[in-house]
Parts: C-alpha cells; structure tokens; sequence
C-alpha cells in the first residue's frame, strides 16, 4: 500500500490490506461490506479496499461503525456478471470493480484480494493483470473440502481453472497445493494424493502415470509426503491433505460433493417434518444437527484459491452470505500474512529446472528415464 | 435354457433363470445365497444358477428350503480375487465361479448374470465371452444414483470399464443408458443429460462439446429427450434420468458421491451420541433417521450393469449384504424380461449408418458440418 493510501485509511505499517470485489455476488454488496465487518471486528489488523459504485457503497459503509477509517471505497462503476464471457471482460471490462480490485493488488495497494464475482472472468483478469508465476504453464483452482483429519479441511486442486491438465501440470498442482495447504494450516509436511480409479499402479490415464512419477521424485524438493493414488471416496479422508487432479474432474468431483450433502440434508428435514414424533425427535436431535451443520457448513469452508500467480486472490462463492464472505477474507489474510508466494514460486522453478535436466540427459542417453515418452497403450484403450 | 436343465430345476417355461456367481464377494457365498433366497420369496418366478464350490453351496443352498427346486449347483473351484489381474484371468481364469457364470449366459442357459466379484476382471471375461453388441466401440458400467426423481434413482454411465472417452462412445453410452433406464423404470422417454464443468455451451473440453451435437441429433431415433449439459451436483437432480459421462469422471464422481454421504452419516452419528440430550433426540429422531437411510441406502440401489454386451450382467458391489445381493438379482430379472439388449442395438446400429453417412457426406461436400474435424483448439487452453 502507499504511504499516502495508508495515511489516507488511518491504519498502521503492520496492517494487511484487502482488496475486496463488493459487486458481482449474488446477495450484491450489502453481504460483501457485511463480510468486511464481519472480519475487522475479529482482526484488528486487517484494512480494505473495497471496489465498485461509490453511491451504493458509501452509505453501507457508513452503517458499520466498525468500519471507520478501515475502508477506502474505489470508485469503478462497471459489474462483471455470471453470465459474462472471460473474453469479454479482458477486452471490455476495464472499468469494472473486479478488474478494479486485482489491479490494486497488481500495484501493491493490498496484499490479497477477493472476490465472490464470476470464476471464469475473474481467472481471466488475474491471469492477465498479475501474470503467471515463473515456471507455471497453468495457475489452479484449489477449493477446502470438510475432511476427518486433524485441521477439519483437506484441499483439493484443480477444480476449474482449466479443463486438461498434463504430467507436469498436476506436478506443480501437487507443488502450488502444499504450499497452500503449509501456510493455511501451518502444516511442516503435507501429504499429497493424486486422484484416480483405483489405488493400484496400473489403474487410470497413461499421464497420470507420469504425473505420479513425477511427483513422486519432487517431494523433497516441495516438502511433502506423497501417498500415492487416492479415490473419490477419500477426499475427505484423514489419511492425505492434498488432493491433485485436473480441472475437469476436480470441479465435477466438487460439485457432486455439494450436491449429495444438499440431498441428504433435504431428505432428513424432510423426514423430521413427517410427523409429531418426527417434529419432537428433531427438536432433541436439533442440537447435534446444528453441530453437524456447522462442522460441514459450506460457507466456513467458502474461498476458492488461484494459485501459481503473482499475486494471492481467494474466489469467494456466489451465493456467499456475509459470514462465507468474512471466511473468504480471513484465508486471503492468512495467506498473505505468510508469504508463501515466493517461496513456491522457487521451488516450482527448482523443478522446472531438474525436469529440464532429465530431459536433456534422456535426449544425450536414451538409457535414462524415458520422460519424454510415456507409456501409452497404442489402441487407447485402457482399464479403469 | 436348455430343456434337460430346465426339467432339472424342475420350473416352469415362463421361468426366469439367473446365472448367479456365488464367489468372490466381501461376505462370502453366506451373502449370495442369502440373496438367492430373498429374491426367490418375493417373486415365484426366478430360478438359479449358482457358481462355485460345491461343497460350499450345496449346505448353504439346502439350509433355505425356498430355494428347494429352483437352484442348479455348477461346481467350479478356482474364485477370481479382488487382488487379481483382468489379463490374469483371461489367461488362466477358465475354472473360476466367475467364468462359469458368464459362459452360462452365453450359452443360452440363463437369461442374465450377476457377480459380486472384481469389476475389472468381470468386464474382462464378459467382453471376452459375451463380445460386444454389434456397433458399439466400448461397453460401459451403468449404476443407479439416489435422486429427487418421481422412480427415487437416476441412472449414470460410464463409471468405469473405460478410462477414455471420444464424442462417438459417449453418443453410444446415451442410447445404452437411456435403454437401460427406459426399460428398469419404464419410462418411456428419459431425459439424458451430458455432465460437463458448466451448463453453457461454451463449456468444457472439445469432445464434449462435440458429443452434445451427436447426442441431441440421436434423440429421436433413441427415443430420449436431450437435457444438455448437466454439472455435477445435478446428478441426483428431478431434470434428468441419465447422466453421460466418460468413466475416469464417473468413476471418480461415485466414489466421491459415497464418501460424501458416508462422512455425512459418521458426523451425524458421533453428533447423536454426544450427550445424554444429544441420545434422547436420537431416539425420537431414530424412526426419520431410519427412514432417510432407507431412502438413500446403497444396498437397494445395488447393481452396476455392463451395457454394450450380448448378455446382461449386473455387477453386485462387493460389499454387498443379502439385501444388496438381492437387489441387483431383482435388477437382473427386470432387464432380462424386458428384451431391451436387442432394441438397443439396433438403434445403435441405426445411429452408427446415420454418423457414417454423414462423414461420407462431409468428405463428398466440405460445405456440410465437419464431423472429422471437431473445433479442438490449437494450444489446448480451454477454460472450464
């Protein structure tokens, strides 16, 4: 942040800024400034940037006691919707709050940044404001999952920033998902899982494979302890911390998760309303129903990281209410009080580096490890 | 059937007989038999074949007296493991329980096959004995799905006998999978949705897309109604009966959708049994509680079926009980009195001369839609 922005918030040298999208989410700026307060109420040290149509956010603002002279609004009149094409946004949408709100970040006025607006806009904007990492071919997406290990979360990544990835992109996921993992949760040496069918080595597609060779050989390197294969089912699993996938299955995996908790959870409130004894047992039962509720409440869990950027951005859900909003911007201050960017930015170029090297040593002697050609069965067809 | 063994099992011409692989299962021949004996109870007109060790079946089977008359024992010692290898056993595999009960089917002596044993071995020896429907390049494993639906399940395939999947097979798993849940629920349109990472149609990866296309032109001469895409927490959605999808997603997808509700079910439990409150509530809550497990209990949606074949098998999870046992023996009975497998093919086979008159089209006529040449793009980044 500028010396004249932080005199202008009133806020001290060892404040963390956050540069907060408040258009674009489904319940509009009132959840998002809720979110805000939600949040300085419980840290003192966090201060905002707060983008989008000064006329509507001024008076919220206002409302918040709490909020006083924590919050700068920045003027940007245009809104990104859901139904906005990525292409779209990067030709046209320069005077939007979401462009508004990375290019603070981009310029050093926050030190993270949120936003509940569209995801596809919103990777498009980032990629383009604050560019890759060095050594990143493709950032990721990695969401929290409810877990039965110790931190209550796992995290699982890619779950959509991109549809395919190869060999030596699920490598820097299972990188870019330690490093988050290691400073979300002050984790020494997370454990790292490679989503597939089955547990055994010759199950699944010929670059997965690779991709657990690979990842396999850089855990020294990225600090972690690689379990092997893992299945859908153990996701949520105390025996690994991060789940490694490509965007594709990550986001279907994700969604269905989302969408069997919404059934069971529809199927029993609708049996507890079947009948007097039912309504009777519910109120008994109401207890460890909230306790359930609250240890998989999706909204505790709410903030999608981009990872492999110059630059931490937490993707808040749409249908984010004030309390998913703070949650969103309490990991967006935990990550950018660690600092873990550089840190994962060497160690990913340390691996590009050796993967360069055994390349150019298989091409000099072909006895080496054949990374270059992996084992694809020639017919294409392969068991699950 | 052949008359000698009919007259041998003493039933009925109008008799349903089940070429039942009583080996193999978690719970041993103990969970089969017990299903065998359900199922005979409850409908009068179901006869089996049971395979295995005779030693072992023939006590087991003599200890239910309804089975009396309508179990033949066809010893075969060798039992395919769950640690086995699917070449393994197409090797050397021609004295298991498993190959006994595919060839039964083959050779006309039953009129469906179930086994609860490994998936991949069993997908193995049925290509190899059954061969595949004319027409179709790859067989999928179809399962059922607990859903907001008026029939309680919908139905999803591939869910992993292929780790791969082009446009054309997923253009063949709509036709099987809407076959399948026309003639398991009687419906006589299904509604086949395409799982994909968004519901626009800008979405997903280029065979996808280019699947959909193949699909919604297929939908009169499948007798479906085309959905579109569909995202992953509409798999157990009322707006559709048949999710298409490859079977690495599938796959992945189920187990995720299993280890969800089972985490569900454990955070419940242990909340119930929290204190003395928390165990009055359960007591009351215990009749909605049984009734939702009930709603969603996997033992009565038990029954994986290999589509694509000459011959229908259900695949009973391996874990299955005598409930979930009986279950998929119910599920194989359905199919085998309906005749679906010879309507499915020949829509296969209809849709197959139609995509090949359009490629002869296309190479004749540039002008016409370039089927050969879906709109992969050049660099491979697609946004999800």
């Amino acid at each position: 942040m500028s010396e004249a922005l932080r005199g202008n918030l009133g806020v001290g040298a060892n404040m963390t800024t956050i540069s907060v999208d408040a258009m674009g989410g489904d319940h509009g700026p009132e959840a998002v400034v809720g979110g805000c307060a939600i949040s300085a109420r419980r840290n003192p040290d966090i201060a905002f940037l707060l983008h989008g149509d000064q006329s509507v956010l001024t008076p919220l603002v206002a409302r918040e006691s709490v909020l006083s002279g924590r919050v700068h609004v920045v003027h940007s009149p245009g809104v990104v919707s859901m139904d906005d094409k990525p292409a779209q946004i990067m030709r046209r949408g320069r005077d939007t709050s979401m462009w508004s709100a990375i290019s603070a970040l981009r310029d050093g006025q926050a030190q993270a940044a949120v936003s509940c607006g569209n995801t596809g806009a919103l990777m498009a904007v980032s990629m383009l404001r604050l560019r890759k990492l060095p050594g990143v071919h493709r950032p990721a997406i990695a969401c929290l999952w409810p877990s039965r290990g110790a931190h209550g979360y796992n995290t699982m990544l890619d779950v959509g920033a991109d549809v395919r990835a190869d060999e030596e992109s699920l490598l820097h996921y299972a990188l870019m998902g330690s490093a988050y993992f290691r400073n979300a949760f002050d984790v020494a040496c997370p454990r790292v899982g490679l989503l597939n069918v089955g547990t055994e080595d010759h199950k699944g597609r010929a670059e997965i494979k690779e991709a657990a060779r690979l990842i396999a050989d850089a855990a020294e390197v990225g600090r972690y302890t690689f379990v092997g294969f893992v299945e859908g089912n153990d996701i949520p699993s105390a025996h690994v911390d991060v789940i490694v996938t490509d965007g594709f299955t990550g986001n279907v995996a994700l969604k269905t998760g989302e969408g069997t908790a919404k059934l069971m959870g529809d199927v029993l409130r609708a049996e507890l309303e079947h009948s007097i004894f039912s309504k009777l047992g519910a109120l008994f039962a109401l207890r460890p129903l909230q306790r359930m509720k609250k240890r998989l409440d999706p909204r505790l869990a709410n903030g999608g990281v981009f990872l492999g950027l110059n630059g931490t951005v937490v993707k808040s859900h749409g249908s984010a209410d004030a309390t998913g909003v703070s949650s969103a911007i309490k990991l967006a201050f935990t990550l950018a009080q660690s600092g873990f960017q550089d840190r994962m930015a060497e160690r990913i170029s340390a691996v590009s580096d050796a993967l360069q090297e055994r390349v150019l040593k298989a091409a000099a002697d072909p006895a080496t490890a054949p990374l270059a050609t992996p084992d694809r069965p020639s017919d294409g067809t392969e068991q699950a």
